[in-house]
């Protein structure tokens, strides 16, 4: 089987890599024949010409690592359309055009697969695929996002200031100049809406409770150490028969928890279904060659006719943000009175504020009571 | 397609109720046609007699629920020989009879499959054998054992002695009544066997360094814990080109790595690949619905055509002590003066020994001249 890899970056310099240097069975046969990029001095496959690749019969399978939407959405539909098998670890554009591309796909009788985009290395949507040919999936939660942990980690372990620990993987270059994507939850919001479709088919995007982790201070940090606390990004989906809730916040978990001790820029992700109980899954959400790696699995999925589930979008279940109660934390400058708050304590300059086990939509309600902007710390308790 | 299950106690009902009860299009069409058990009064699908089955033209897939090798080796051999495919969770017989088994397999154009015989519920097998499409696998280790897990966890989080501890799990009856597979590290050394075929395609079984974890005391935790540690028992394969080596033992790991928060009879287990780097699975080791999960995901794999790799045995790994140095740390008695030993330090009525990093051959020369019989501890360092 003969691909063009789309982007040479970090992602698909990876992919180029292993496919070049591995020496499995299942890598024998596929062979990379085209690289789009900027110039041709960079690698001596490079064209700066899509419509070569598009017109190049040889070709059958596509790999999309460009990022962001534009031209990868456009690369991608021409792909298909020109019946290349297109496989992509960008979140951004498979969250955004699933619908038109799982369409694309089977009108021309190929495959789009994203593994790679949803946990980098470690096999998520596959696993997630797989559980649900025998499991009822109930609920899907982790951390998704690598920056947003190390950034949490190094706060923990090492008392650290939010200010200064962000900037430690952005020299390291994984985290953007611009680090909202990472840290306001869009990134996360992506990839628990492409979870969503695998584990519950459906692919809705209304506005997800969504609170951003840049407001968080040492001091909150040391508040939850005093009750052996720890304090992670996630998102999360829970589902009944007719309603889900998807929601993307801080979450407290004990400090001896798996999610707690998740090191570095790792991610760890976990499904709960009817019969398997809780299965999680642990690895390097980001990177060369964790990423290129899922990438690769898929390209071998393809040419291997390893047949993965046809993704069926069927939108059952209704958005809700009454399914699940909760007690929620929230940091206040000052004292609240409120019906949905259990306790208080002050802490140094501030108030936590422990509320009674409520919705999301309740939790909205007192966020908004409390009228204090942006600059407020959110929490669940796990 | 229609099955028969061999054997109708925890796991056998367990495969039982989720195929009967579960819902998924990918189970619509397979249907226990039979059960091999004592007596027809259990259930209605009943049989006493295994030629009832075998000579079933319609049953096309045997699963084997029976446990032990007798007479479990003889009916997986009679159901391959009349072309049935076989799953099993018997670690003890696949570990045991595997080059047979997958000849016989072959010959009969049939799969003798086995997910549910290592880490029950978690999906190890199958995504070991997956991370091999792409990468060298150079290293698998993990907690394989539910029992042993409960044990060191109840002792590590509620400060108990090992006799106490064991009785839970026994009445909880996921320990047997003589506990000495699960914690002298038989069922380790099945499932380790059965992990180094699916990750270097070696079926050997020298004498593996296999220390039992019986000898723990609730003041080696407390010594540990002075220093921020923990202990799990572990089985573990290193390999380079020409060698591996696989031990099973008392592991100490820092008390906030996902190993040490393992809570209760949950696994956790990881690949260590060239290019994906650490992958971790964690879920529950056991049990009558997780296993039976695993089971009936071969089970669709099979149903499904699925490909999944064909075993090949390659044993072109030589065994040794030497491959790996590392610090150990041994309980004694009395104080000892030997090349190998770094540092010593009294605790209570105890010397604990903390070696140098030596190759486990040097282990043994050691515990051989520390000449205190069984009852000593021996772990490694992480």
């Amino acid at each position: 089987m003969k691909i063009a890899i789309l982007g040479f970056g970090t992602v698909g310099s990876g992919v180029y890599d292993i496919i070049t240097n591995s020496t499995t069975s299942e890598l024998k046969n596929i062979e990379v024949k085209s690289v789009f990029a900027r110039s041709r001095d960079k690698m001596p496959l490079a064209t700066n010409d899509i419509n070569e690749i598009l017109n190049d019969k040889e070709i059958s399978l596509v790999v999309e690592c460009l990022g962001g939407l534009t031209p990868a959405y456009e690369f991608i539909k021409k792909s298909l359309e020109h019946k290349k098998h297109v496989v992509t670890a960008n979140k951004a554009v498979a969250a955004k055009y699933l619908d038109e591309f799982v369409v694309l796909a089977k009108k021309n009788n190929v495959k789009f697969l994203f593994e790679a985009s949803v946990g980098g290395g470690i096999p998520w949507l596959a696993s997630l695929e797989k559980a649900g040919r025998v499991d009822k999936i109930n609920r899907i939660y982790g951390i998704f996002n690598g920056t947003s942990n190390y950034i949490l980690d190094n706060m923990y372990r090492n008392n650290q200031e939010f200010d200064s620990t962000l900037k430690t993987p952005q020299n390291l270059g994984y985290a953007e100049a611009d680090p909202s994507a990472d840290i306001d939850g869009d990134d996360v919001v992506n990839k628990i809406i492409l979870s969503n479709v695998l584990g519950f088919n459906i692919h809705i995007f209304p506005e997800f409770p969504t609170y951003s982790m840049r407001y968080i201070t040492k001091n909150d940090i040391d508040y939850l150490k005093k009750y052996d606390f720890a304090i992670k990004y996630i998102g999360e989906t829970n589902i009944n028969d007719s309603n889900y809730e998807t929601s993307v916040m801080l979450t407290i978990f004990s400090k001896d928890s798996q999610e707690a001790v998740v090191p570095l820029n790792n991610n760890i992700i976990t499904l709960d279904g009817n019969f398997i109980g809780e299965l999680k899954f642990f690895g390097q959400g980001a990177g060369k060659f964790p990423t290129g790696n899922a990438i690769v699995q898929d390209i071998i999925d393809i040419n291997s006719n390893v047949p993965r589930k046809e993704i069926t979008i069927k939108n059952h279940l209704v958005f809700s943000k009454k399914l699940t109660r909760k007690n929620y934390l929230l940091r206040s400058k000052v004292n609240l009175n409120h019906d949905f708050i259990e306790s208080s304590e002050q802490y140094k300059e501030n108030y936590y504020l422990k509320t009674k086990e409520i919705t999301l939509e309740q939790l909205e309600q007192l966020i908004k009571s409390l009228n204090q902007g942006d600059n407020i710390l959110v929490a669940k308790f796990h």
